[in-house]
């Protein structure tokens, strides 16, 4: 940001003068960006895209798209250009690239100090264990024999395994009953984390959004209900949370924001463990999968907010606007005619929310989500999950 | 629509294949096709946008964006070929064009059969007096004499004149209190419609969504405050509106829907008279500053309605999801700076609901618009108000 938005403003003249809105760049064109930038449209901002392919789910509904690689300092530079911050989408552009566009004078949001903890599991795992923040039994193993010794410390086996690197949705993580077993983590050649299986009730996250000057605010924790190691459900708030443990749940989320200096959204996937701790599972650095229902069911959604975060904006308000609000995936599934199926969910319930990503349908994939929300949780959860079973074709009424 | 979804759904094979959503082409480049834009993006429609330059409010946030002129018609033809459905951003497009481009198989919804009577109102004023819906006393006048003799017909001066086409937000009207101010709406060369001057209470708007099919939806009648002509303040209900009669002002609205063949969003603005009857004033087919409020106040929007409607989707639940809903209007000032002025309104109120256009500031244009909401309406209010005030630089603090 080479000249402040103020400066520019005054140096303007005459009428009509345009509005000197910031321009927003954002890496990567899946959902997120384009939800991101459905949310900017009344934030008046200029949305800039650096996508794959001209058919990424943001690149089919943003102005403004530049087809490139993330991958390439080159592209990210000539990118960068036009913007006045950038932020992301996914987690995988190299660290080396964005220490770079920083050296460069980019305002990279969040910066590569805080990102290096959502890229890489190990990184995370000694930082947050350095903070005193409870973690899962932890440790980098060399190779399978190493894992048995691991497994050992902490309990036995199952042991779980992570590539510290390049993971999401399930994939880069294996449940290993047996040293034999383990030898298909070491194969990607990135280090291996073993940490212990956590006997958890059920999972939560706790979604917080800070802006650079250090203002947070902090959604209701919500839980996460995972089929096959995809989130499936999400429910705000969590039902029969302990007050004391949400609280500490977004304490937790707060300060892991602040201690690692995360600019924009932060989820912090949690388990409630069996005998009513929280432990920290990962950590994502940008909307979340379990921040959607915020769409519908809260004042300012995660992706108002992100993108007021990274423009060092003041946040807007986090709190629901009903008593329940319930988030469901929409996967590609063996029917292939969801427009159909949408119709009949539009028939079925005039109040249900769809979020459709304009995707490719494959089998399992995420295309869209539904949200309702209501003063009943059992009714809000059966219209979701109805809503999304009928557009899977898992329902066929 | 030469083959129907679903037949195109049925003939496609294999895995990836894209969902096989409508194509929504929208003529004109305002703020409205903005605002539909964003509301179509969740229903993972296509939008392809049809502006007079690349820079239309619209057009700076829409990836398929054709610039050309709506007043050629092989610009429309060419434009509609890639659509499924053509909606509009404004009422000017030629009727003829509209006639010619149904003729050739384009879905145009709302249709140059409905679409006449929001683009002539002396053409609305004799439908509607012809079906029996109340209108202040009127008719077409041939010059100054012919108005002081109408004016002697309908209890004397002042009289309103209004050319029957082209007016807009106090434009093409004109509060006529002698014979010799009478010569100016005739110097246009378009027909002069006289109305006599209601003595209103104040003014009201029904907002009501109509689905070929046939499927409705009213929204709650509102209230709507205007400044120097142009709307200033709507409250969502109308406040101390009689049951009864806010019913009958739905039920107009429905039933002219009916009998025009609108499709789409119909706004029905409204003089509610000092003696408590209700007369309707102007009408639009196409989302309306009126219904601005519902994108933060209602459960469906009016742009994710009239999206909804001109696919003949199923209609979204258009009831309130707060107790009183506050749009103002915010237009542009002598204080060019607005985007410090926003983050001031952020600041100040984490709730306020901010619209931006992305339009060039020139004095008393509508750049954008707040929306708040409540269980207080003096809070609402106050709230709204200050924001618009503010952003408008006639509020210092």
């Amino acid at each position: 940001m080479s000249e402040p938005t103020e400066v520019r403003a005054r140096r303007l003249g005459g009428y009509p003068r345009r509005v000197t809105f910031p321009v927003v760049g954002m890496v990567g064109g899946g959902q997120l960006a384009r939800m991101t930038h459905e949310a900017g449209i009344p934030l008046g901002l200029k949305f800039k895209l650096l996508s794959d392919t001209p058919q990424d789910s943001a690149a089919q509904v943003v102005s403004d798209v530049v087809v490139g690689d993330y991958r390439d300092l080159d592209t990210l530079v000539e990118f960068a250009r036009g913007c006045d911050v950038i932020t992301f989408d996914h987690e995988h552009v190299p660290i080396e690239h964005l220490r770079a566009l920083e050296a460069d004078g980019v305002a990279v949001r969040p910066g590569p100090d805080a990102l290096v903890h959502a890229q890489d599991k190990g990184v995370m795992r000694a930082r947050l264990t350095e903070i005193g923040v409870p973690c899962p039994r932890h440790r980098i193993v060399a190779d399978p024999a190493d894992v048995t010794a691991f497994a050992e410390e902490t309990g036995g086996f199952p042991v779980i395994l992570k590539t510290v690197r390049g993971g999401y949705d399930g994939k880069g993580v294996w449940l290993v009953r047996a040293e034999q077993d383990a030898e298909a983590p070491f194969k990607a050649g990135v280090p291996v984390l073993a940490e212990e299986k956590v006997d958890f009730r059920r999972e939560l996250a706790a979604n917080i959004v800070r802006s650079p000057h250090g203002q947070a605010v902090a959604y209701p924790v919500v839980e996460s209900q995972q089929v096959d190691g995809v989130c499936d459900t999400v429910i705000a708030p969590a039902p029969d949370l302990d007050a004391e443990l949400a609280g500490q749940a977004q304490e937790l989320a707060l300060r892991i924001a602040k201690e690692l200096g995360v600019v924009g959204h932060l989820a912090v996937e949690l388990f409630e463990t069996a005998d009513g701790r929280i432990l920290v599972n990962e950590l994502a650095m940008r909307p979340h999968n379990s921040g959607h229902w915020t769409q519908d069911g809260a004042i300012t959604s995660q992706f108002a907010n992100h993108v007021r975060a990274v423009l060092d904006l003041p946040l807007g308000d986090p709190r629901p606007r009903a008593p329940w609000t319930v988030m469901c995936n929409v996967l590609g599934g063996d029917y292939p005619d969801m427009y159909a199926a949408y119709l009949h969910c539009m028939a079925r319930d005039p109040q249900l929310k769809i979020h459709m990503y304009g995707k490719d349908v494959k089998p399992g994939r995420k295309v869209g989500h539904v949200n309702t929300y209501g003063d009943d949780l059992a009714d809000a959860l059966e219209r979701a999950r109805h809503a999304a079973g009928y557009l899977r074709g898992t329902i066929s009424e």
